[in-house]
């Protein structure tokens, strides 16, 4: 449903639910067809390590519950958008978070089709979700050739591919952060060798800074070293700088993308990790198509993962 | 057209005219729309490194224009595909073959429309071709989510994900062999450090082992030793293999695939090569989505390439 104001504001009252399951929060909020969150619907539970199976679940019914019950009359609920971390099976609605051990094969997608019965439920990897959003709303708007990246304490991401998000057929396109990058060695959790997680999340790049002799112990620190002009810390983002922009490469080879749009806490360690990136990929000189790709901070808020959970509905004709 | 033979058996008398462009020649031939190269229509001319951009094009002149005349009374021709090696700029169809130095931006497409004027042309890179044959009719019927991949004198590839050929904005996307492997440092051509062509190519293993101590010249002399039991060639082939199964390890983390083709000649070193790539991709214990990826020897005649490119004709639909 289409209002138009007094001053000849176009506004919509079509609203999609959208839900966001990450490694320490559940969150939802009512999110509008323009991308917007509707102010006061948007709510947290935390989603601590500790945690059983019953209290994520439990979690993730009280946010989905306040959040509709914040729901205006006279707006129309489109369906439920779910973005959850990784791993999943999206044709089973299964998901098995790395960081909620006790979720595995937990079946997402029912609970939340149990809880919202009467409207469609589409569950993607968060990865998938932000980049959807940066396609709707954020820095990637009218590229047809995106990936969406989250440097953080992991490293994640999603793509779209030729006009449409590709999920693959078990939902987990878009794993850049074991995408491998050489010369370095550094094992990952994942059974890889180089994987650039293993090389340049937040935790990572500080724990090889420690190596080298640096105290500091979080990204924060580590980004007032870096500002401070500390020769180590400069070296650990320089370090983790290319180690991404040598992934994002790979994958500008594979899949010839216009651009990537980088979130997330430790993406914003220094605003010169984007020129370390760029550096990186710049070498590939005999490969226009590589060094073409625009590498760009996200110009998300802290809801392009809700956002990017709402798109799953608002936006259905990108989805496979 | 369709015909149906005094036995049942439907025939097609629907005719594409597929051409091929590499380092070492030029190809044409009539495809019917089963996937079959019509007897007596293939023509080959070489396209040498000393050639001249005029000579070139006349090869491709002289190997379409036979194929043509070939063409019997009551068939339809339906148009025209092109597959060349890459780079390639798919939207302006010109084409930057690596290895042929005096094309750079040539106008490929434009010289086959000027021959054969009154019906579709279609140019897409060799490497998405390949993947398109093996898809219609080689090792990857049934899958929707594809790499077709050739080991060679290089290492390349192309992409089917969620059933759409995939070609990316400037009709490179494939390009595995610039994807890079996570413990290796080799220098490529490209610009790029340990992309998997660097370590994995035919000459590149050949290379490696004679720094070893390897006398041998040639990839046929490396299967022969390996074929004999000689140390130093297993370990070259190991080696290999390994960093290709790396390589698509990190292609199946990002794109999600289910089945990895690999045709070329230097795939054939020995069977063996699967096995080690195998046990590469395999290591990757914590991601079933990646392990869980086929990785099968080629299906396809010599005359892959050419079904390829006449793919782009008989299976329009999968283009986006």
């Amino acid at each position: 449903m289409t209002t138009t104001t007094a001053t000849g504001e176009t506004t919509t009252k079509n609203l999609a639910l959208a839900i966001d399951i990450g490694g320490t929060k559940a969150e939802a909020a009512l999110v509008d067809s323009n991308g917007q969150v509707v102010p006061g619907s948007r709510f947290r539970r935390p989603t601590g390590a500790g945690s059983t199976s019953d209290e994520l679940a439990a979690a993730v019914r009280s946010v989905l519950t306040d959040a509709l019950a914040t729901r205006a009359a006279g707006t129309d609920l489109l369906g439920v958008g779910v973005g959850s971390a990784g791993p999943i099976t999206v044709a089973r609605g299964l998901v098995s978070p790395l960081n909620l051990a006790v979720w595995r094969d937990f079946p997402l997608r029912q609970l939340v089709v149990d809880s919202v019965p009467d409207v469609p439920v589409t569950m993607r990897m968060d990865g998938e979700c932000i980049t959807l959003a940066e396609h709707w709303v954020g820095a990637a708007v009218g590229y047809d050739n995106v990936m969406g990246m989250i440097v953080s304490t992991g490293i994640g991401g999603g793509l779209i591919l030729e006009g449409s998000a590709i999920a693959g057929p078990t939902g987990n396109a878009g794993h850049i952060g074991h995408v491998e990058v050489g010369g370095f060695d550094d094992p990952c959790l994942c059974g890889g060798i180089g994987c650039v997680e293993a090389i340049a999340s937040g935790p990572k790049t500080v724990a090889w800074a420690n190596r080298q002799g640096w105290t500091g112990a979080r990204g924060e620190d580590l980004a007032a070293a870096y500002a401070a002009g500390d020769p180590i810390a400069i070296s650990a983002v320089e370090r983790s700088g290319r180690a991404i922009g040598q992934a994002i490469a790979s994958a500008a080879a594979l899949d010839d993308l216009d651009i990537v749009a980088i979130g997330g806490g430790f993406s914003r360690v220094t605003p010169d990790l984007f020129r370390f990136i760029r550096a990186a990929i710049a070498k590939r000189v005999a490969f226009g198509f590589v060094t073409k790709v625009k590498v760009v901070p996200s110009a998300l808020s802290d809801a392009g993962p809700l956002i990017g959970s709402a798109a799953l509905i608002h936006r259905a004709e990108m989805i496979a």
